[in-house]
Formats: structure tokens, sequence, C-alpha cells
């Protein structure tokens, strides 16, 4: 990933926070809070996912095909977001 | 959606598989097949739209951007895949 | 499926609907609408079919499980249900 | 959540798995690993995730649903699950 550094420290910031929502889920189980609201903390973590996930896309698009430097380049970072699609979709 | 004809058969051939996997979905449900059944059948639908959603865009990616005709064409074909993304994963 | 006929009645006619949503989608193609336009339909199928498997997933509950007859039928039923959820989260 | 207390370790330990998953994106990030790389560590933490809501969604069923003590406590379970099920089908 060789986006810009102010993307990544955007990127690295979103995960932390996905790291405290886990820590806030370990925390709700050891509190044995009830099934729906540790459920509840599970949707808000997969939202987050998704956001992230969505992002990390668009940067390969960005970056390695709309922002390629050769057309090489672009046609490889092409294939890559297919192949990144392709798997997320299965 | 300008894919060659070739594609553009190609979509339509799975779209009506899907439409015949959901017609079977109907006659399980009027045959009053079990909840298991019924909902494997859905999980099969599921994946099927999946791939397809997937091959809509691979689409979208090599028609308007990677063989976008102009570097204006190619940023407005980016950003609507960004667009779709974004939504796809919401 | 042993669900009330009145239950069958409503999954069936949302099944119609959908069937319709991918005559929509197969109408779409043809005419050669936008990838953006076909991508948002497919979206509004994947919404229409989650809320069918959630409905199919709560008549199992609400008949096999909540409204067994026998407890060896309820704790098959439960099995099932069970086994039905780990499927559909893989 | 009073699951048994066996239930519980298990899911924190799994809950801590995942943590040191993000904490692999977080490091993944920080040395600029590629886009595609990222992205299949993302898909195996929305895997870890699915597996995780499945497993918290057997226990709702099981603790209180299944093994209810009173046909009004396994009629309240029940009802949760379903609006849990709803919940994550949206």
């Amino acid at each position: 990933m060789s986006h810009t550094i102010r993307d990544k420290e955007k990127l690295i910031a979103r995960v932390r926070r996905l790291k405290g929502q886990i820590e806030g889920i370990e925390r709700a189980l050891e509190a044995e809070k009830s099934c729906g609201e540790i459920l509840r903390q599970l949707a808000s973590v997969r939202g987050a996912m998704s956001g992230l996930t969505a992002e990390v896309m668009e940067g390969q698009l960005r970056e390695h095909v709309l922002h390629a430097e050769t057309e090489t380049d672009r046609q490889r970072g092409g294939e890559e977001l297919i192949e990144i699609i392709r798997t997320y979709m299965k």
C-alpha cells in the first residue's frame, strides 16, 4: 500500500478505533452483558469493518488504477482490484 | 452499461438462471418443503447474486476505467465505481 | 415448512416480488442501462433476499422451537436452526 | 450473557484472537504492505467476526430458548433472538 502518508494515518486511526471496539466486546463479555448487547456491539464492528474495507478498495482504485504512472501499472492495478472484488464477494 | 454484446449476453444468461432459482424457491414453498431446505436454496441464490454483482463491478472497472477513451471519462468511471463500492459495503 | 397457510402465502408473495425485481434487472440489461443503475437494482434484490431469509429463520424459530409440540421436537428444531445460522454466517 | 463460564471463556479467547488479527492489520499498514495483502487480512477478520456472531446467536438460542427455565422466559428469549436476526439481516 503505497498510498500517501495522510491516507495511511487515517487508515491506521480507523484500525485503532476498531481495536477499541473489539476491546469493548471483550469487556462486555467479562461483565456478562446480555447476548443482545454483545450482538449489537458485534454488528457495530461489522459496520466499521465494511467501511474500512471500502476505504482500502477505494485507495487501491485511486492509487494503482486512476493515478497509475504507466499504462502497464494501471492494467496490473486493475487486475488486482478485480481479484480483490471477486474474493470479497465470494 | 455499454459493455460488449458478448458480456451483455453472458450477464443476461446469469440473471435468467437466477430467476430459475427463485422459481425453485417458489415451488419449494408451495410444496411445503422444510425451512432448512428453503434456507439452503436462499443461500444458493445469495451466492449467485454476489457472483453477478462482482461481475457487473468488474465490467464497470474494465469498460469505464481501464478502457476509458479519455482521461476525463476514466476519472468519471472511477468515481462511479467508488460510489458503487461504498453503497455495496454499507 | 409446516408454517400456517397464512405465513406460507405471505412468503410466496415475497418470493414473487423478488422474481419481479430480477425480471427488472433482466430488462435493465437488455436496455443497456448503466452499470450503476444495474448495481442499484442488484443491491435492492440483495436487501429483499436478506429480509426473506430473516423471515424464514423467524418461521423456523416460532414454529419448530417456540411452538414445538414436544420437548424432543423443540431440541431438534433448535439444532436445525443452529445449523442454519452457522451455514448462513459462513 | 449468562452462559456457562466455559462458554464465556471460549468467547473471550475468540475475541482476543480477533484483536490480535486487528493488530496484524495495524502492523501491515505501518509496514506499507500492499492493498491486496491488507484486504486479505480484512477478509480473514470478517470471517472470524461472522463465526463469533454465529456462536453468540447459538448461545442465545441454547441458553435463553432451548434451556429457558419457564415458558415465559422462553418466549422472551425467542423474541430477543428474532430481533437479533432481523437486525443482523438488515
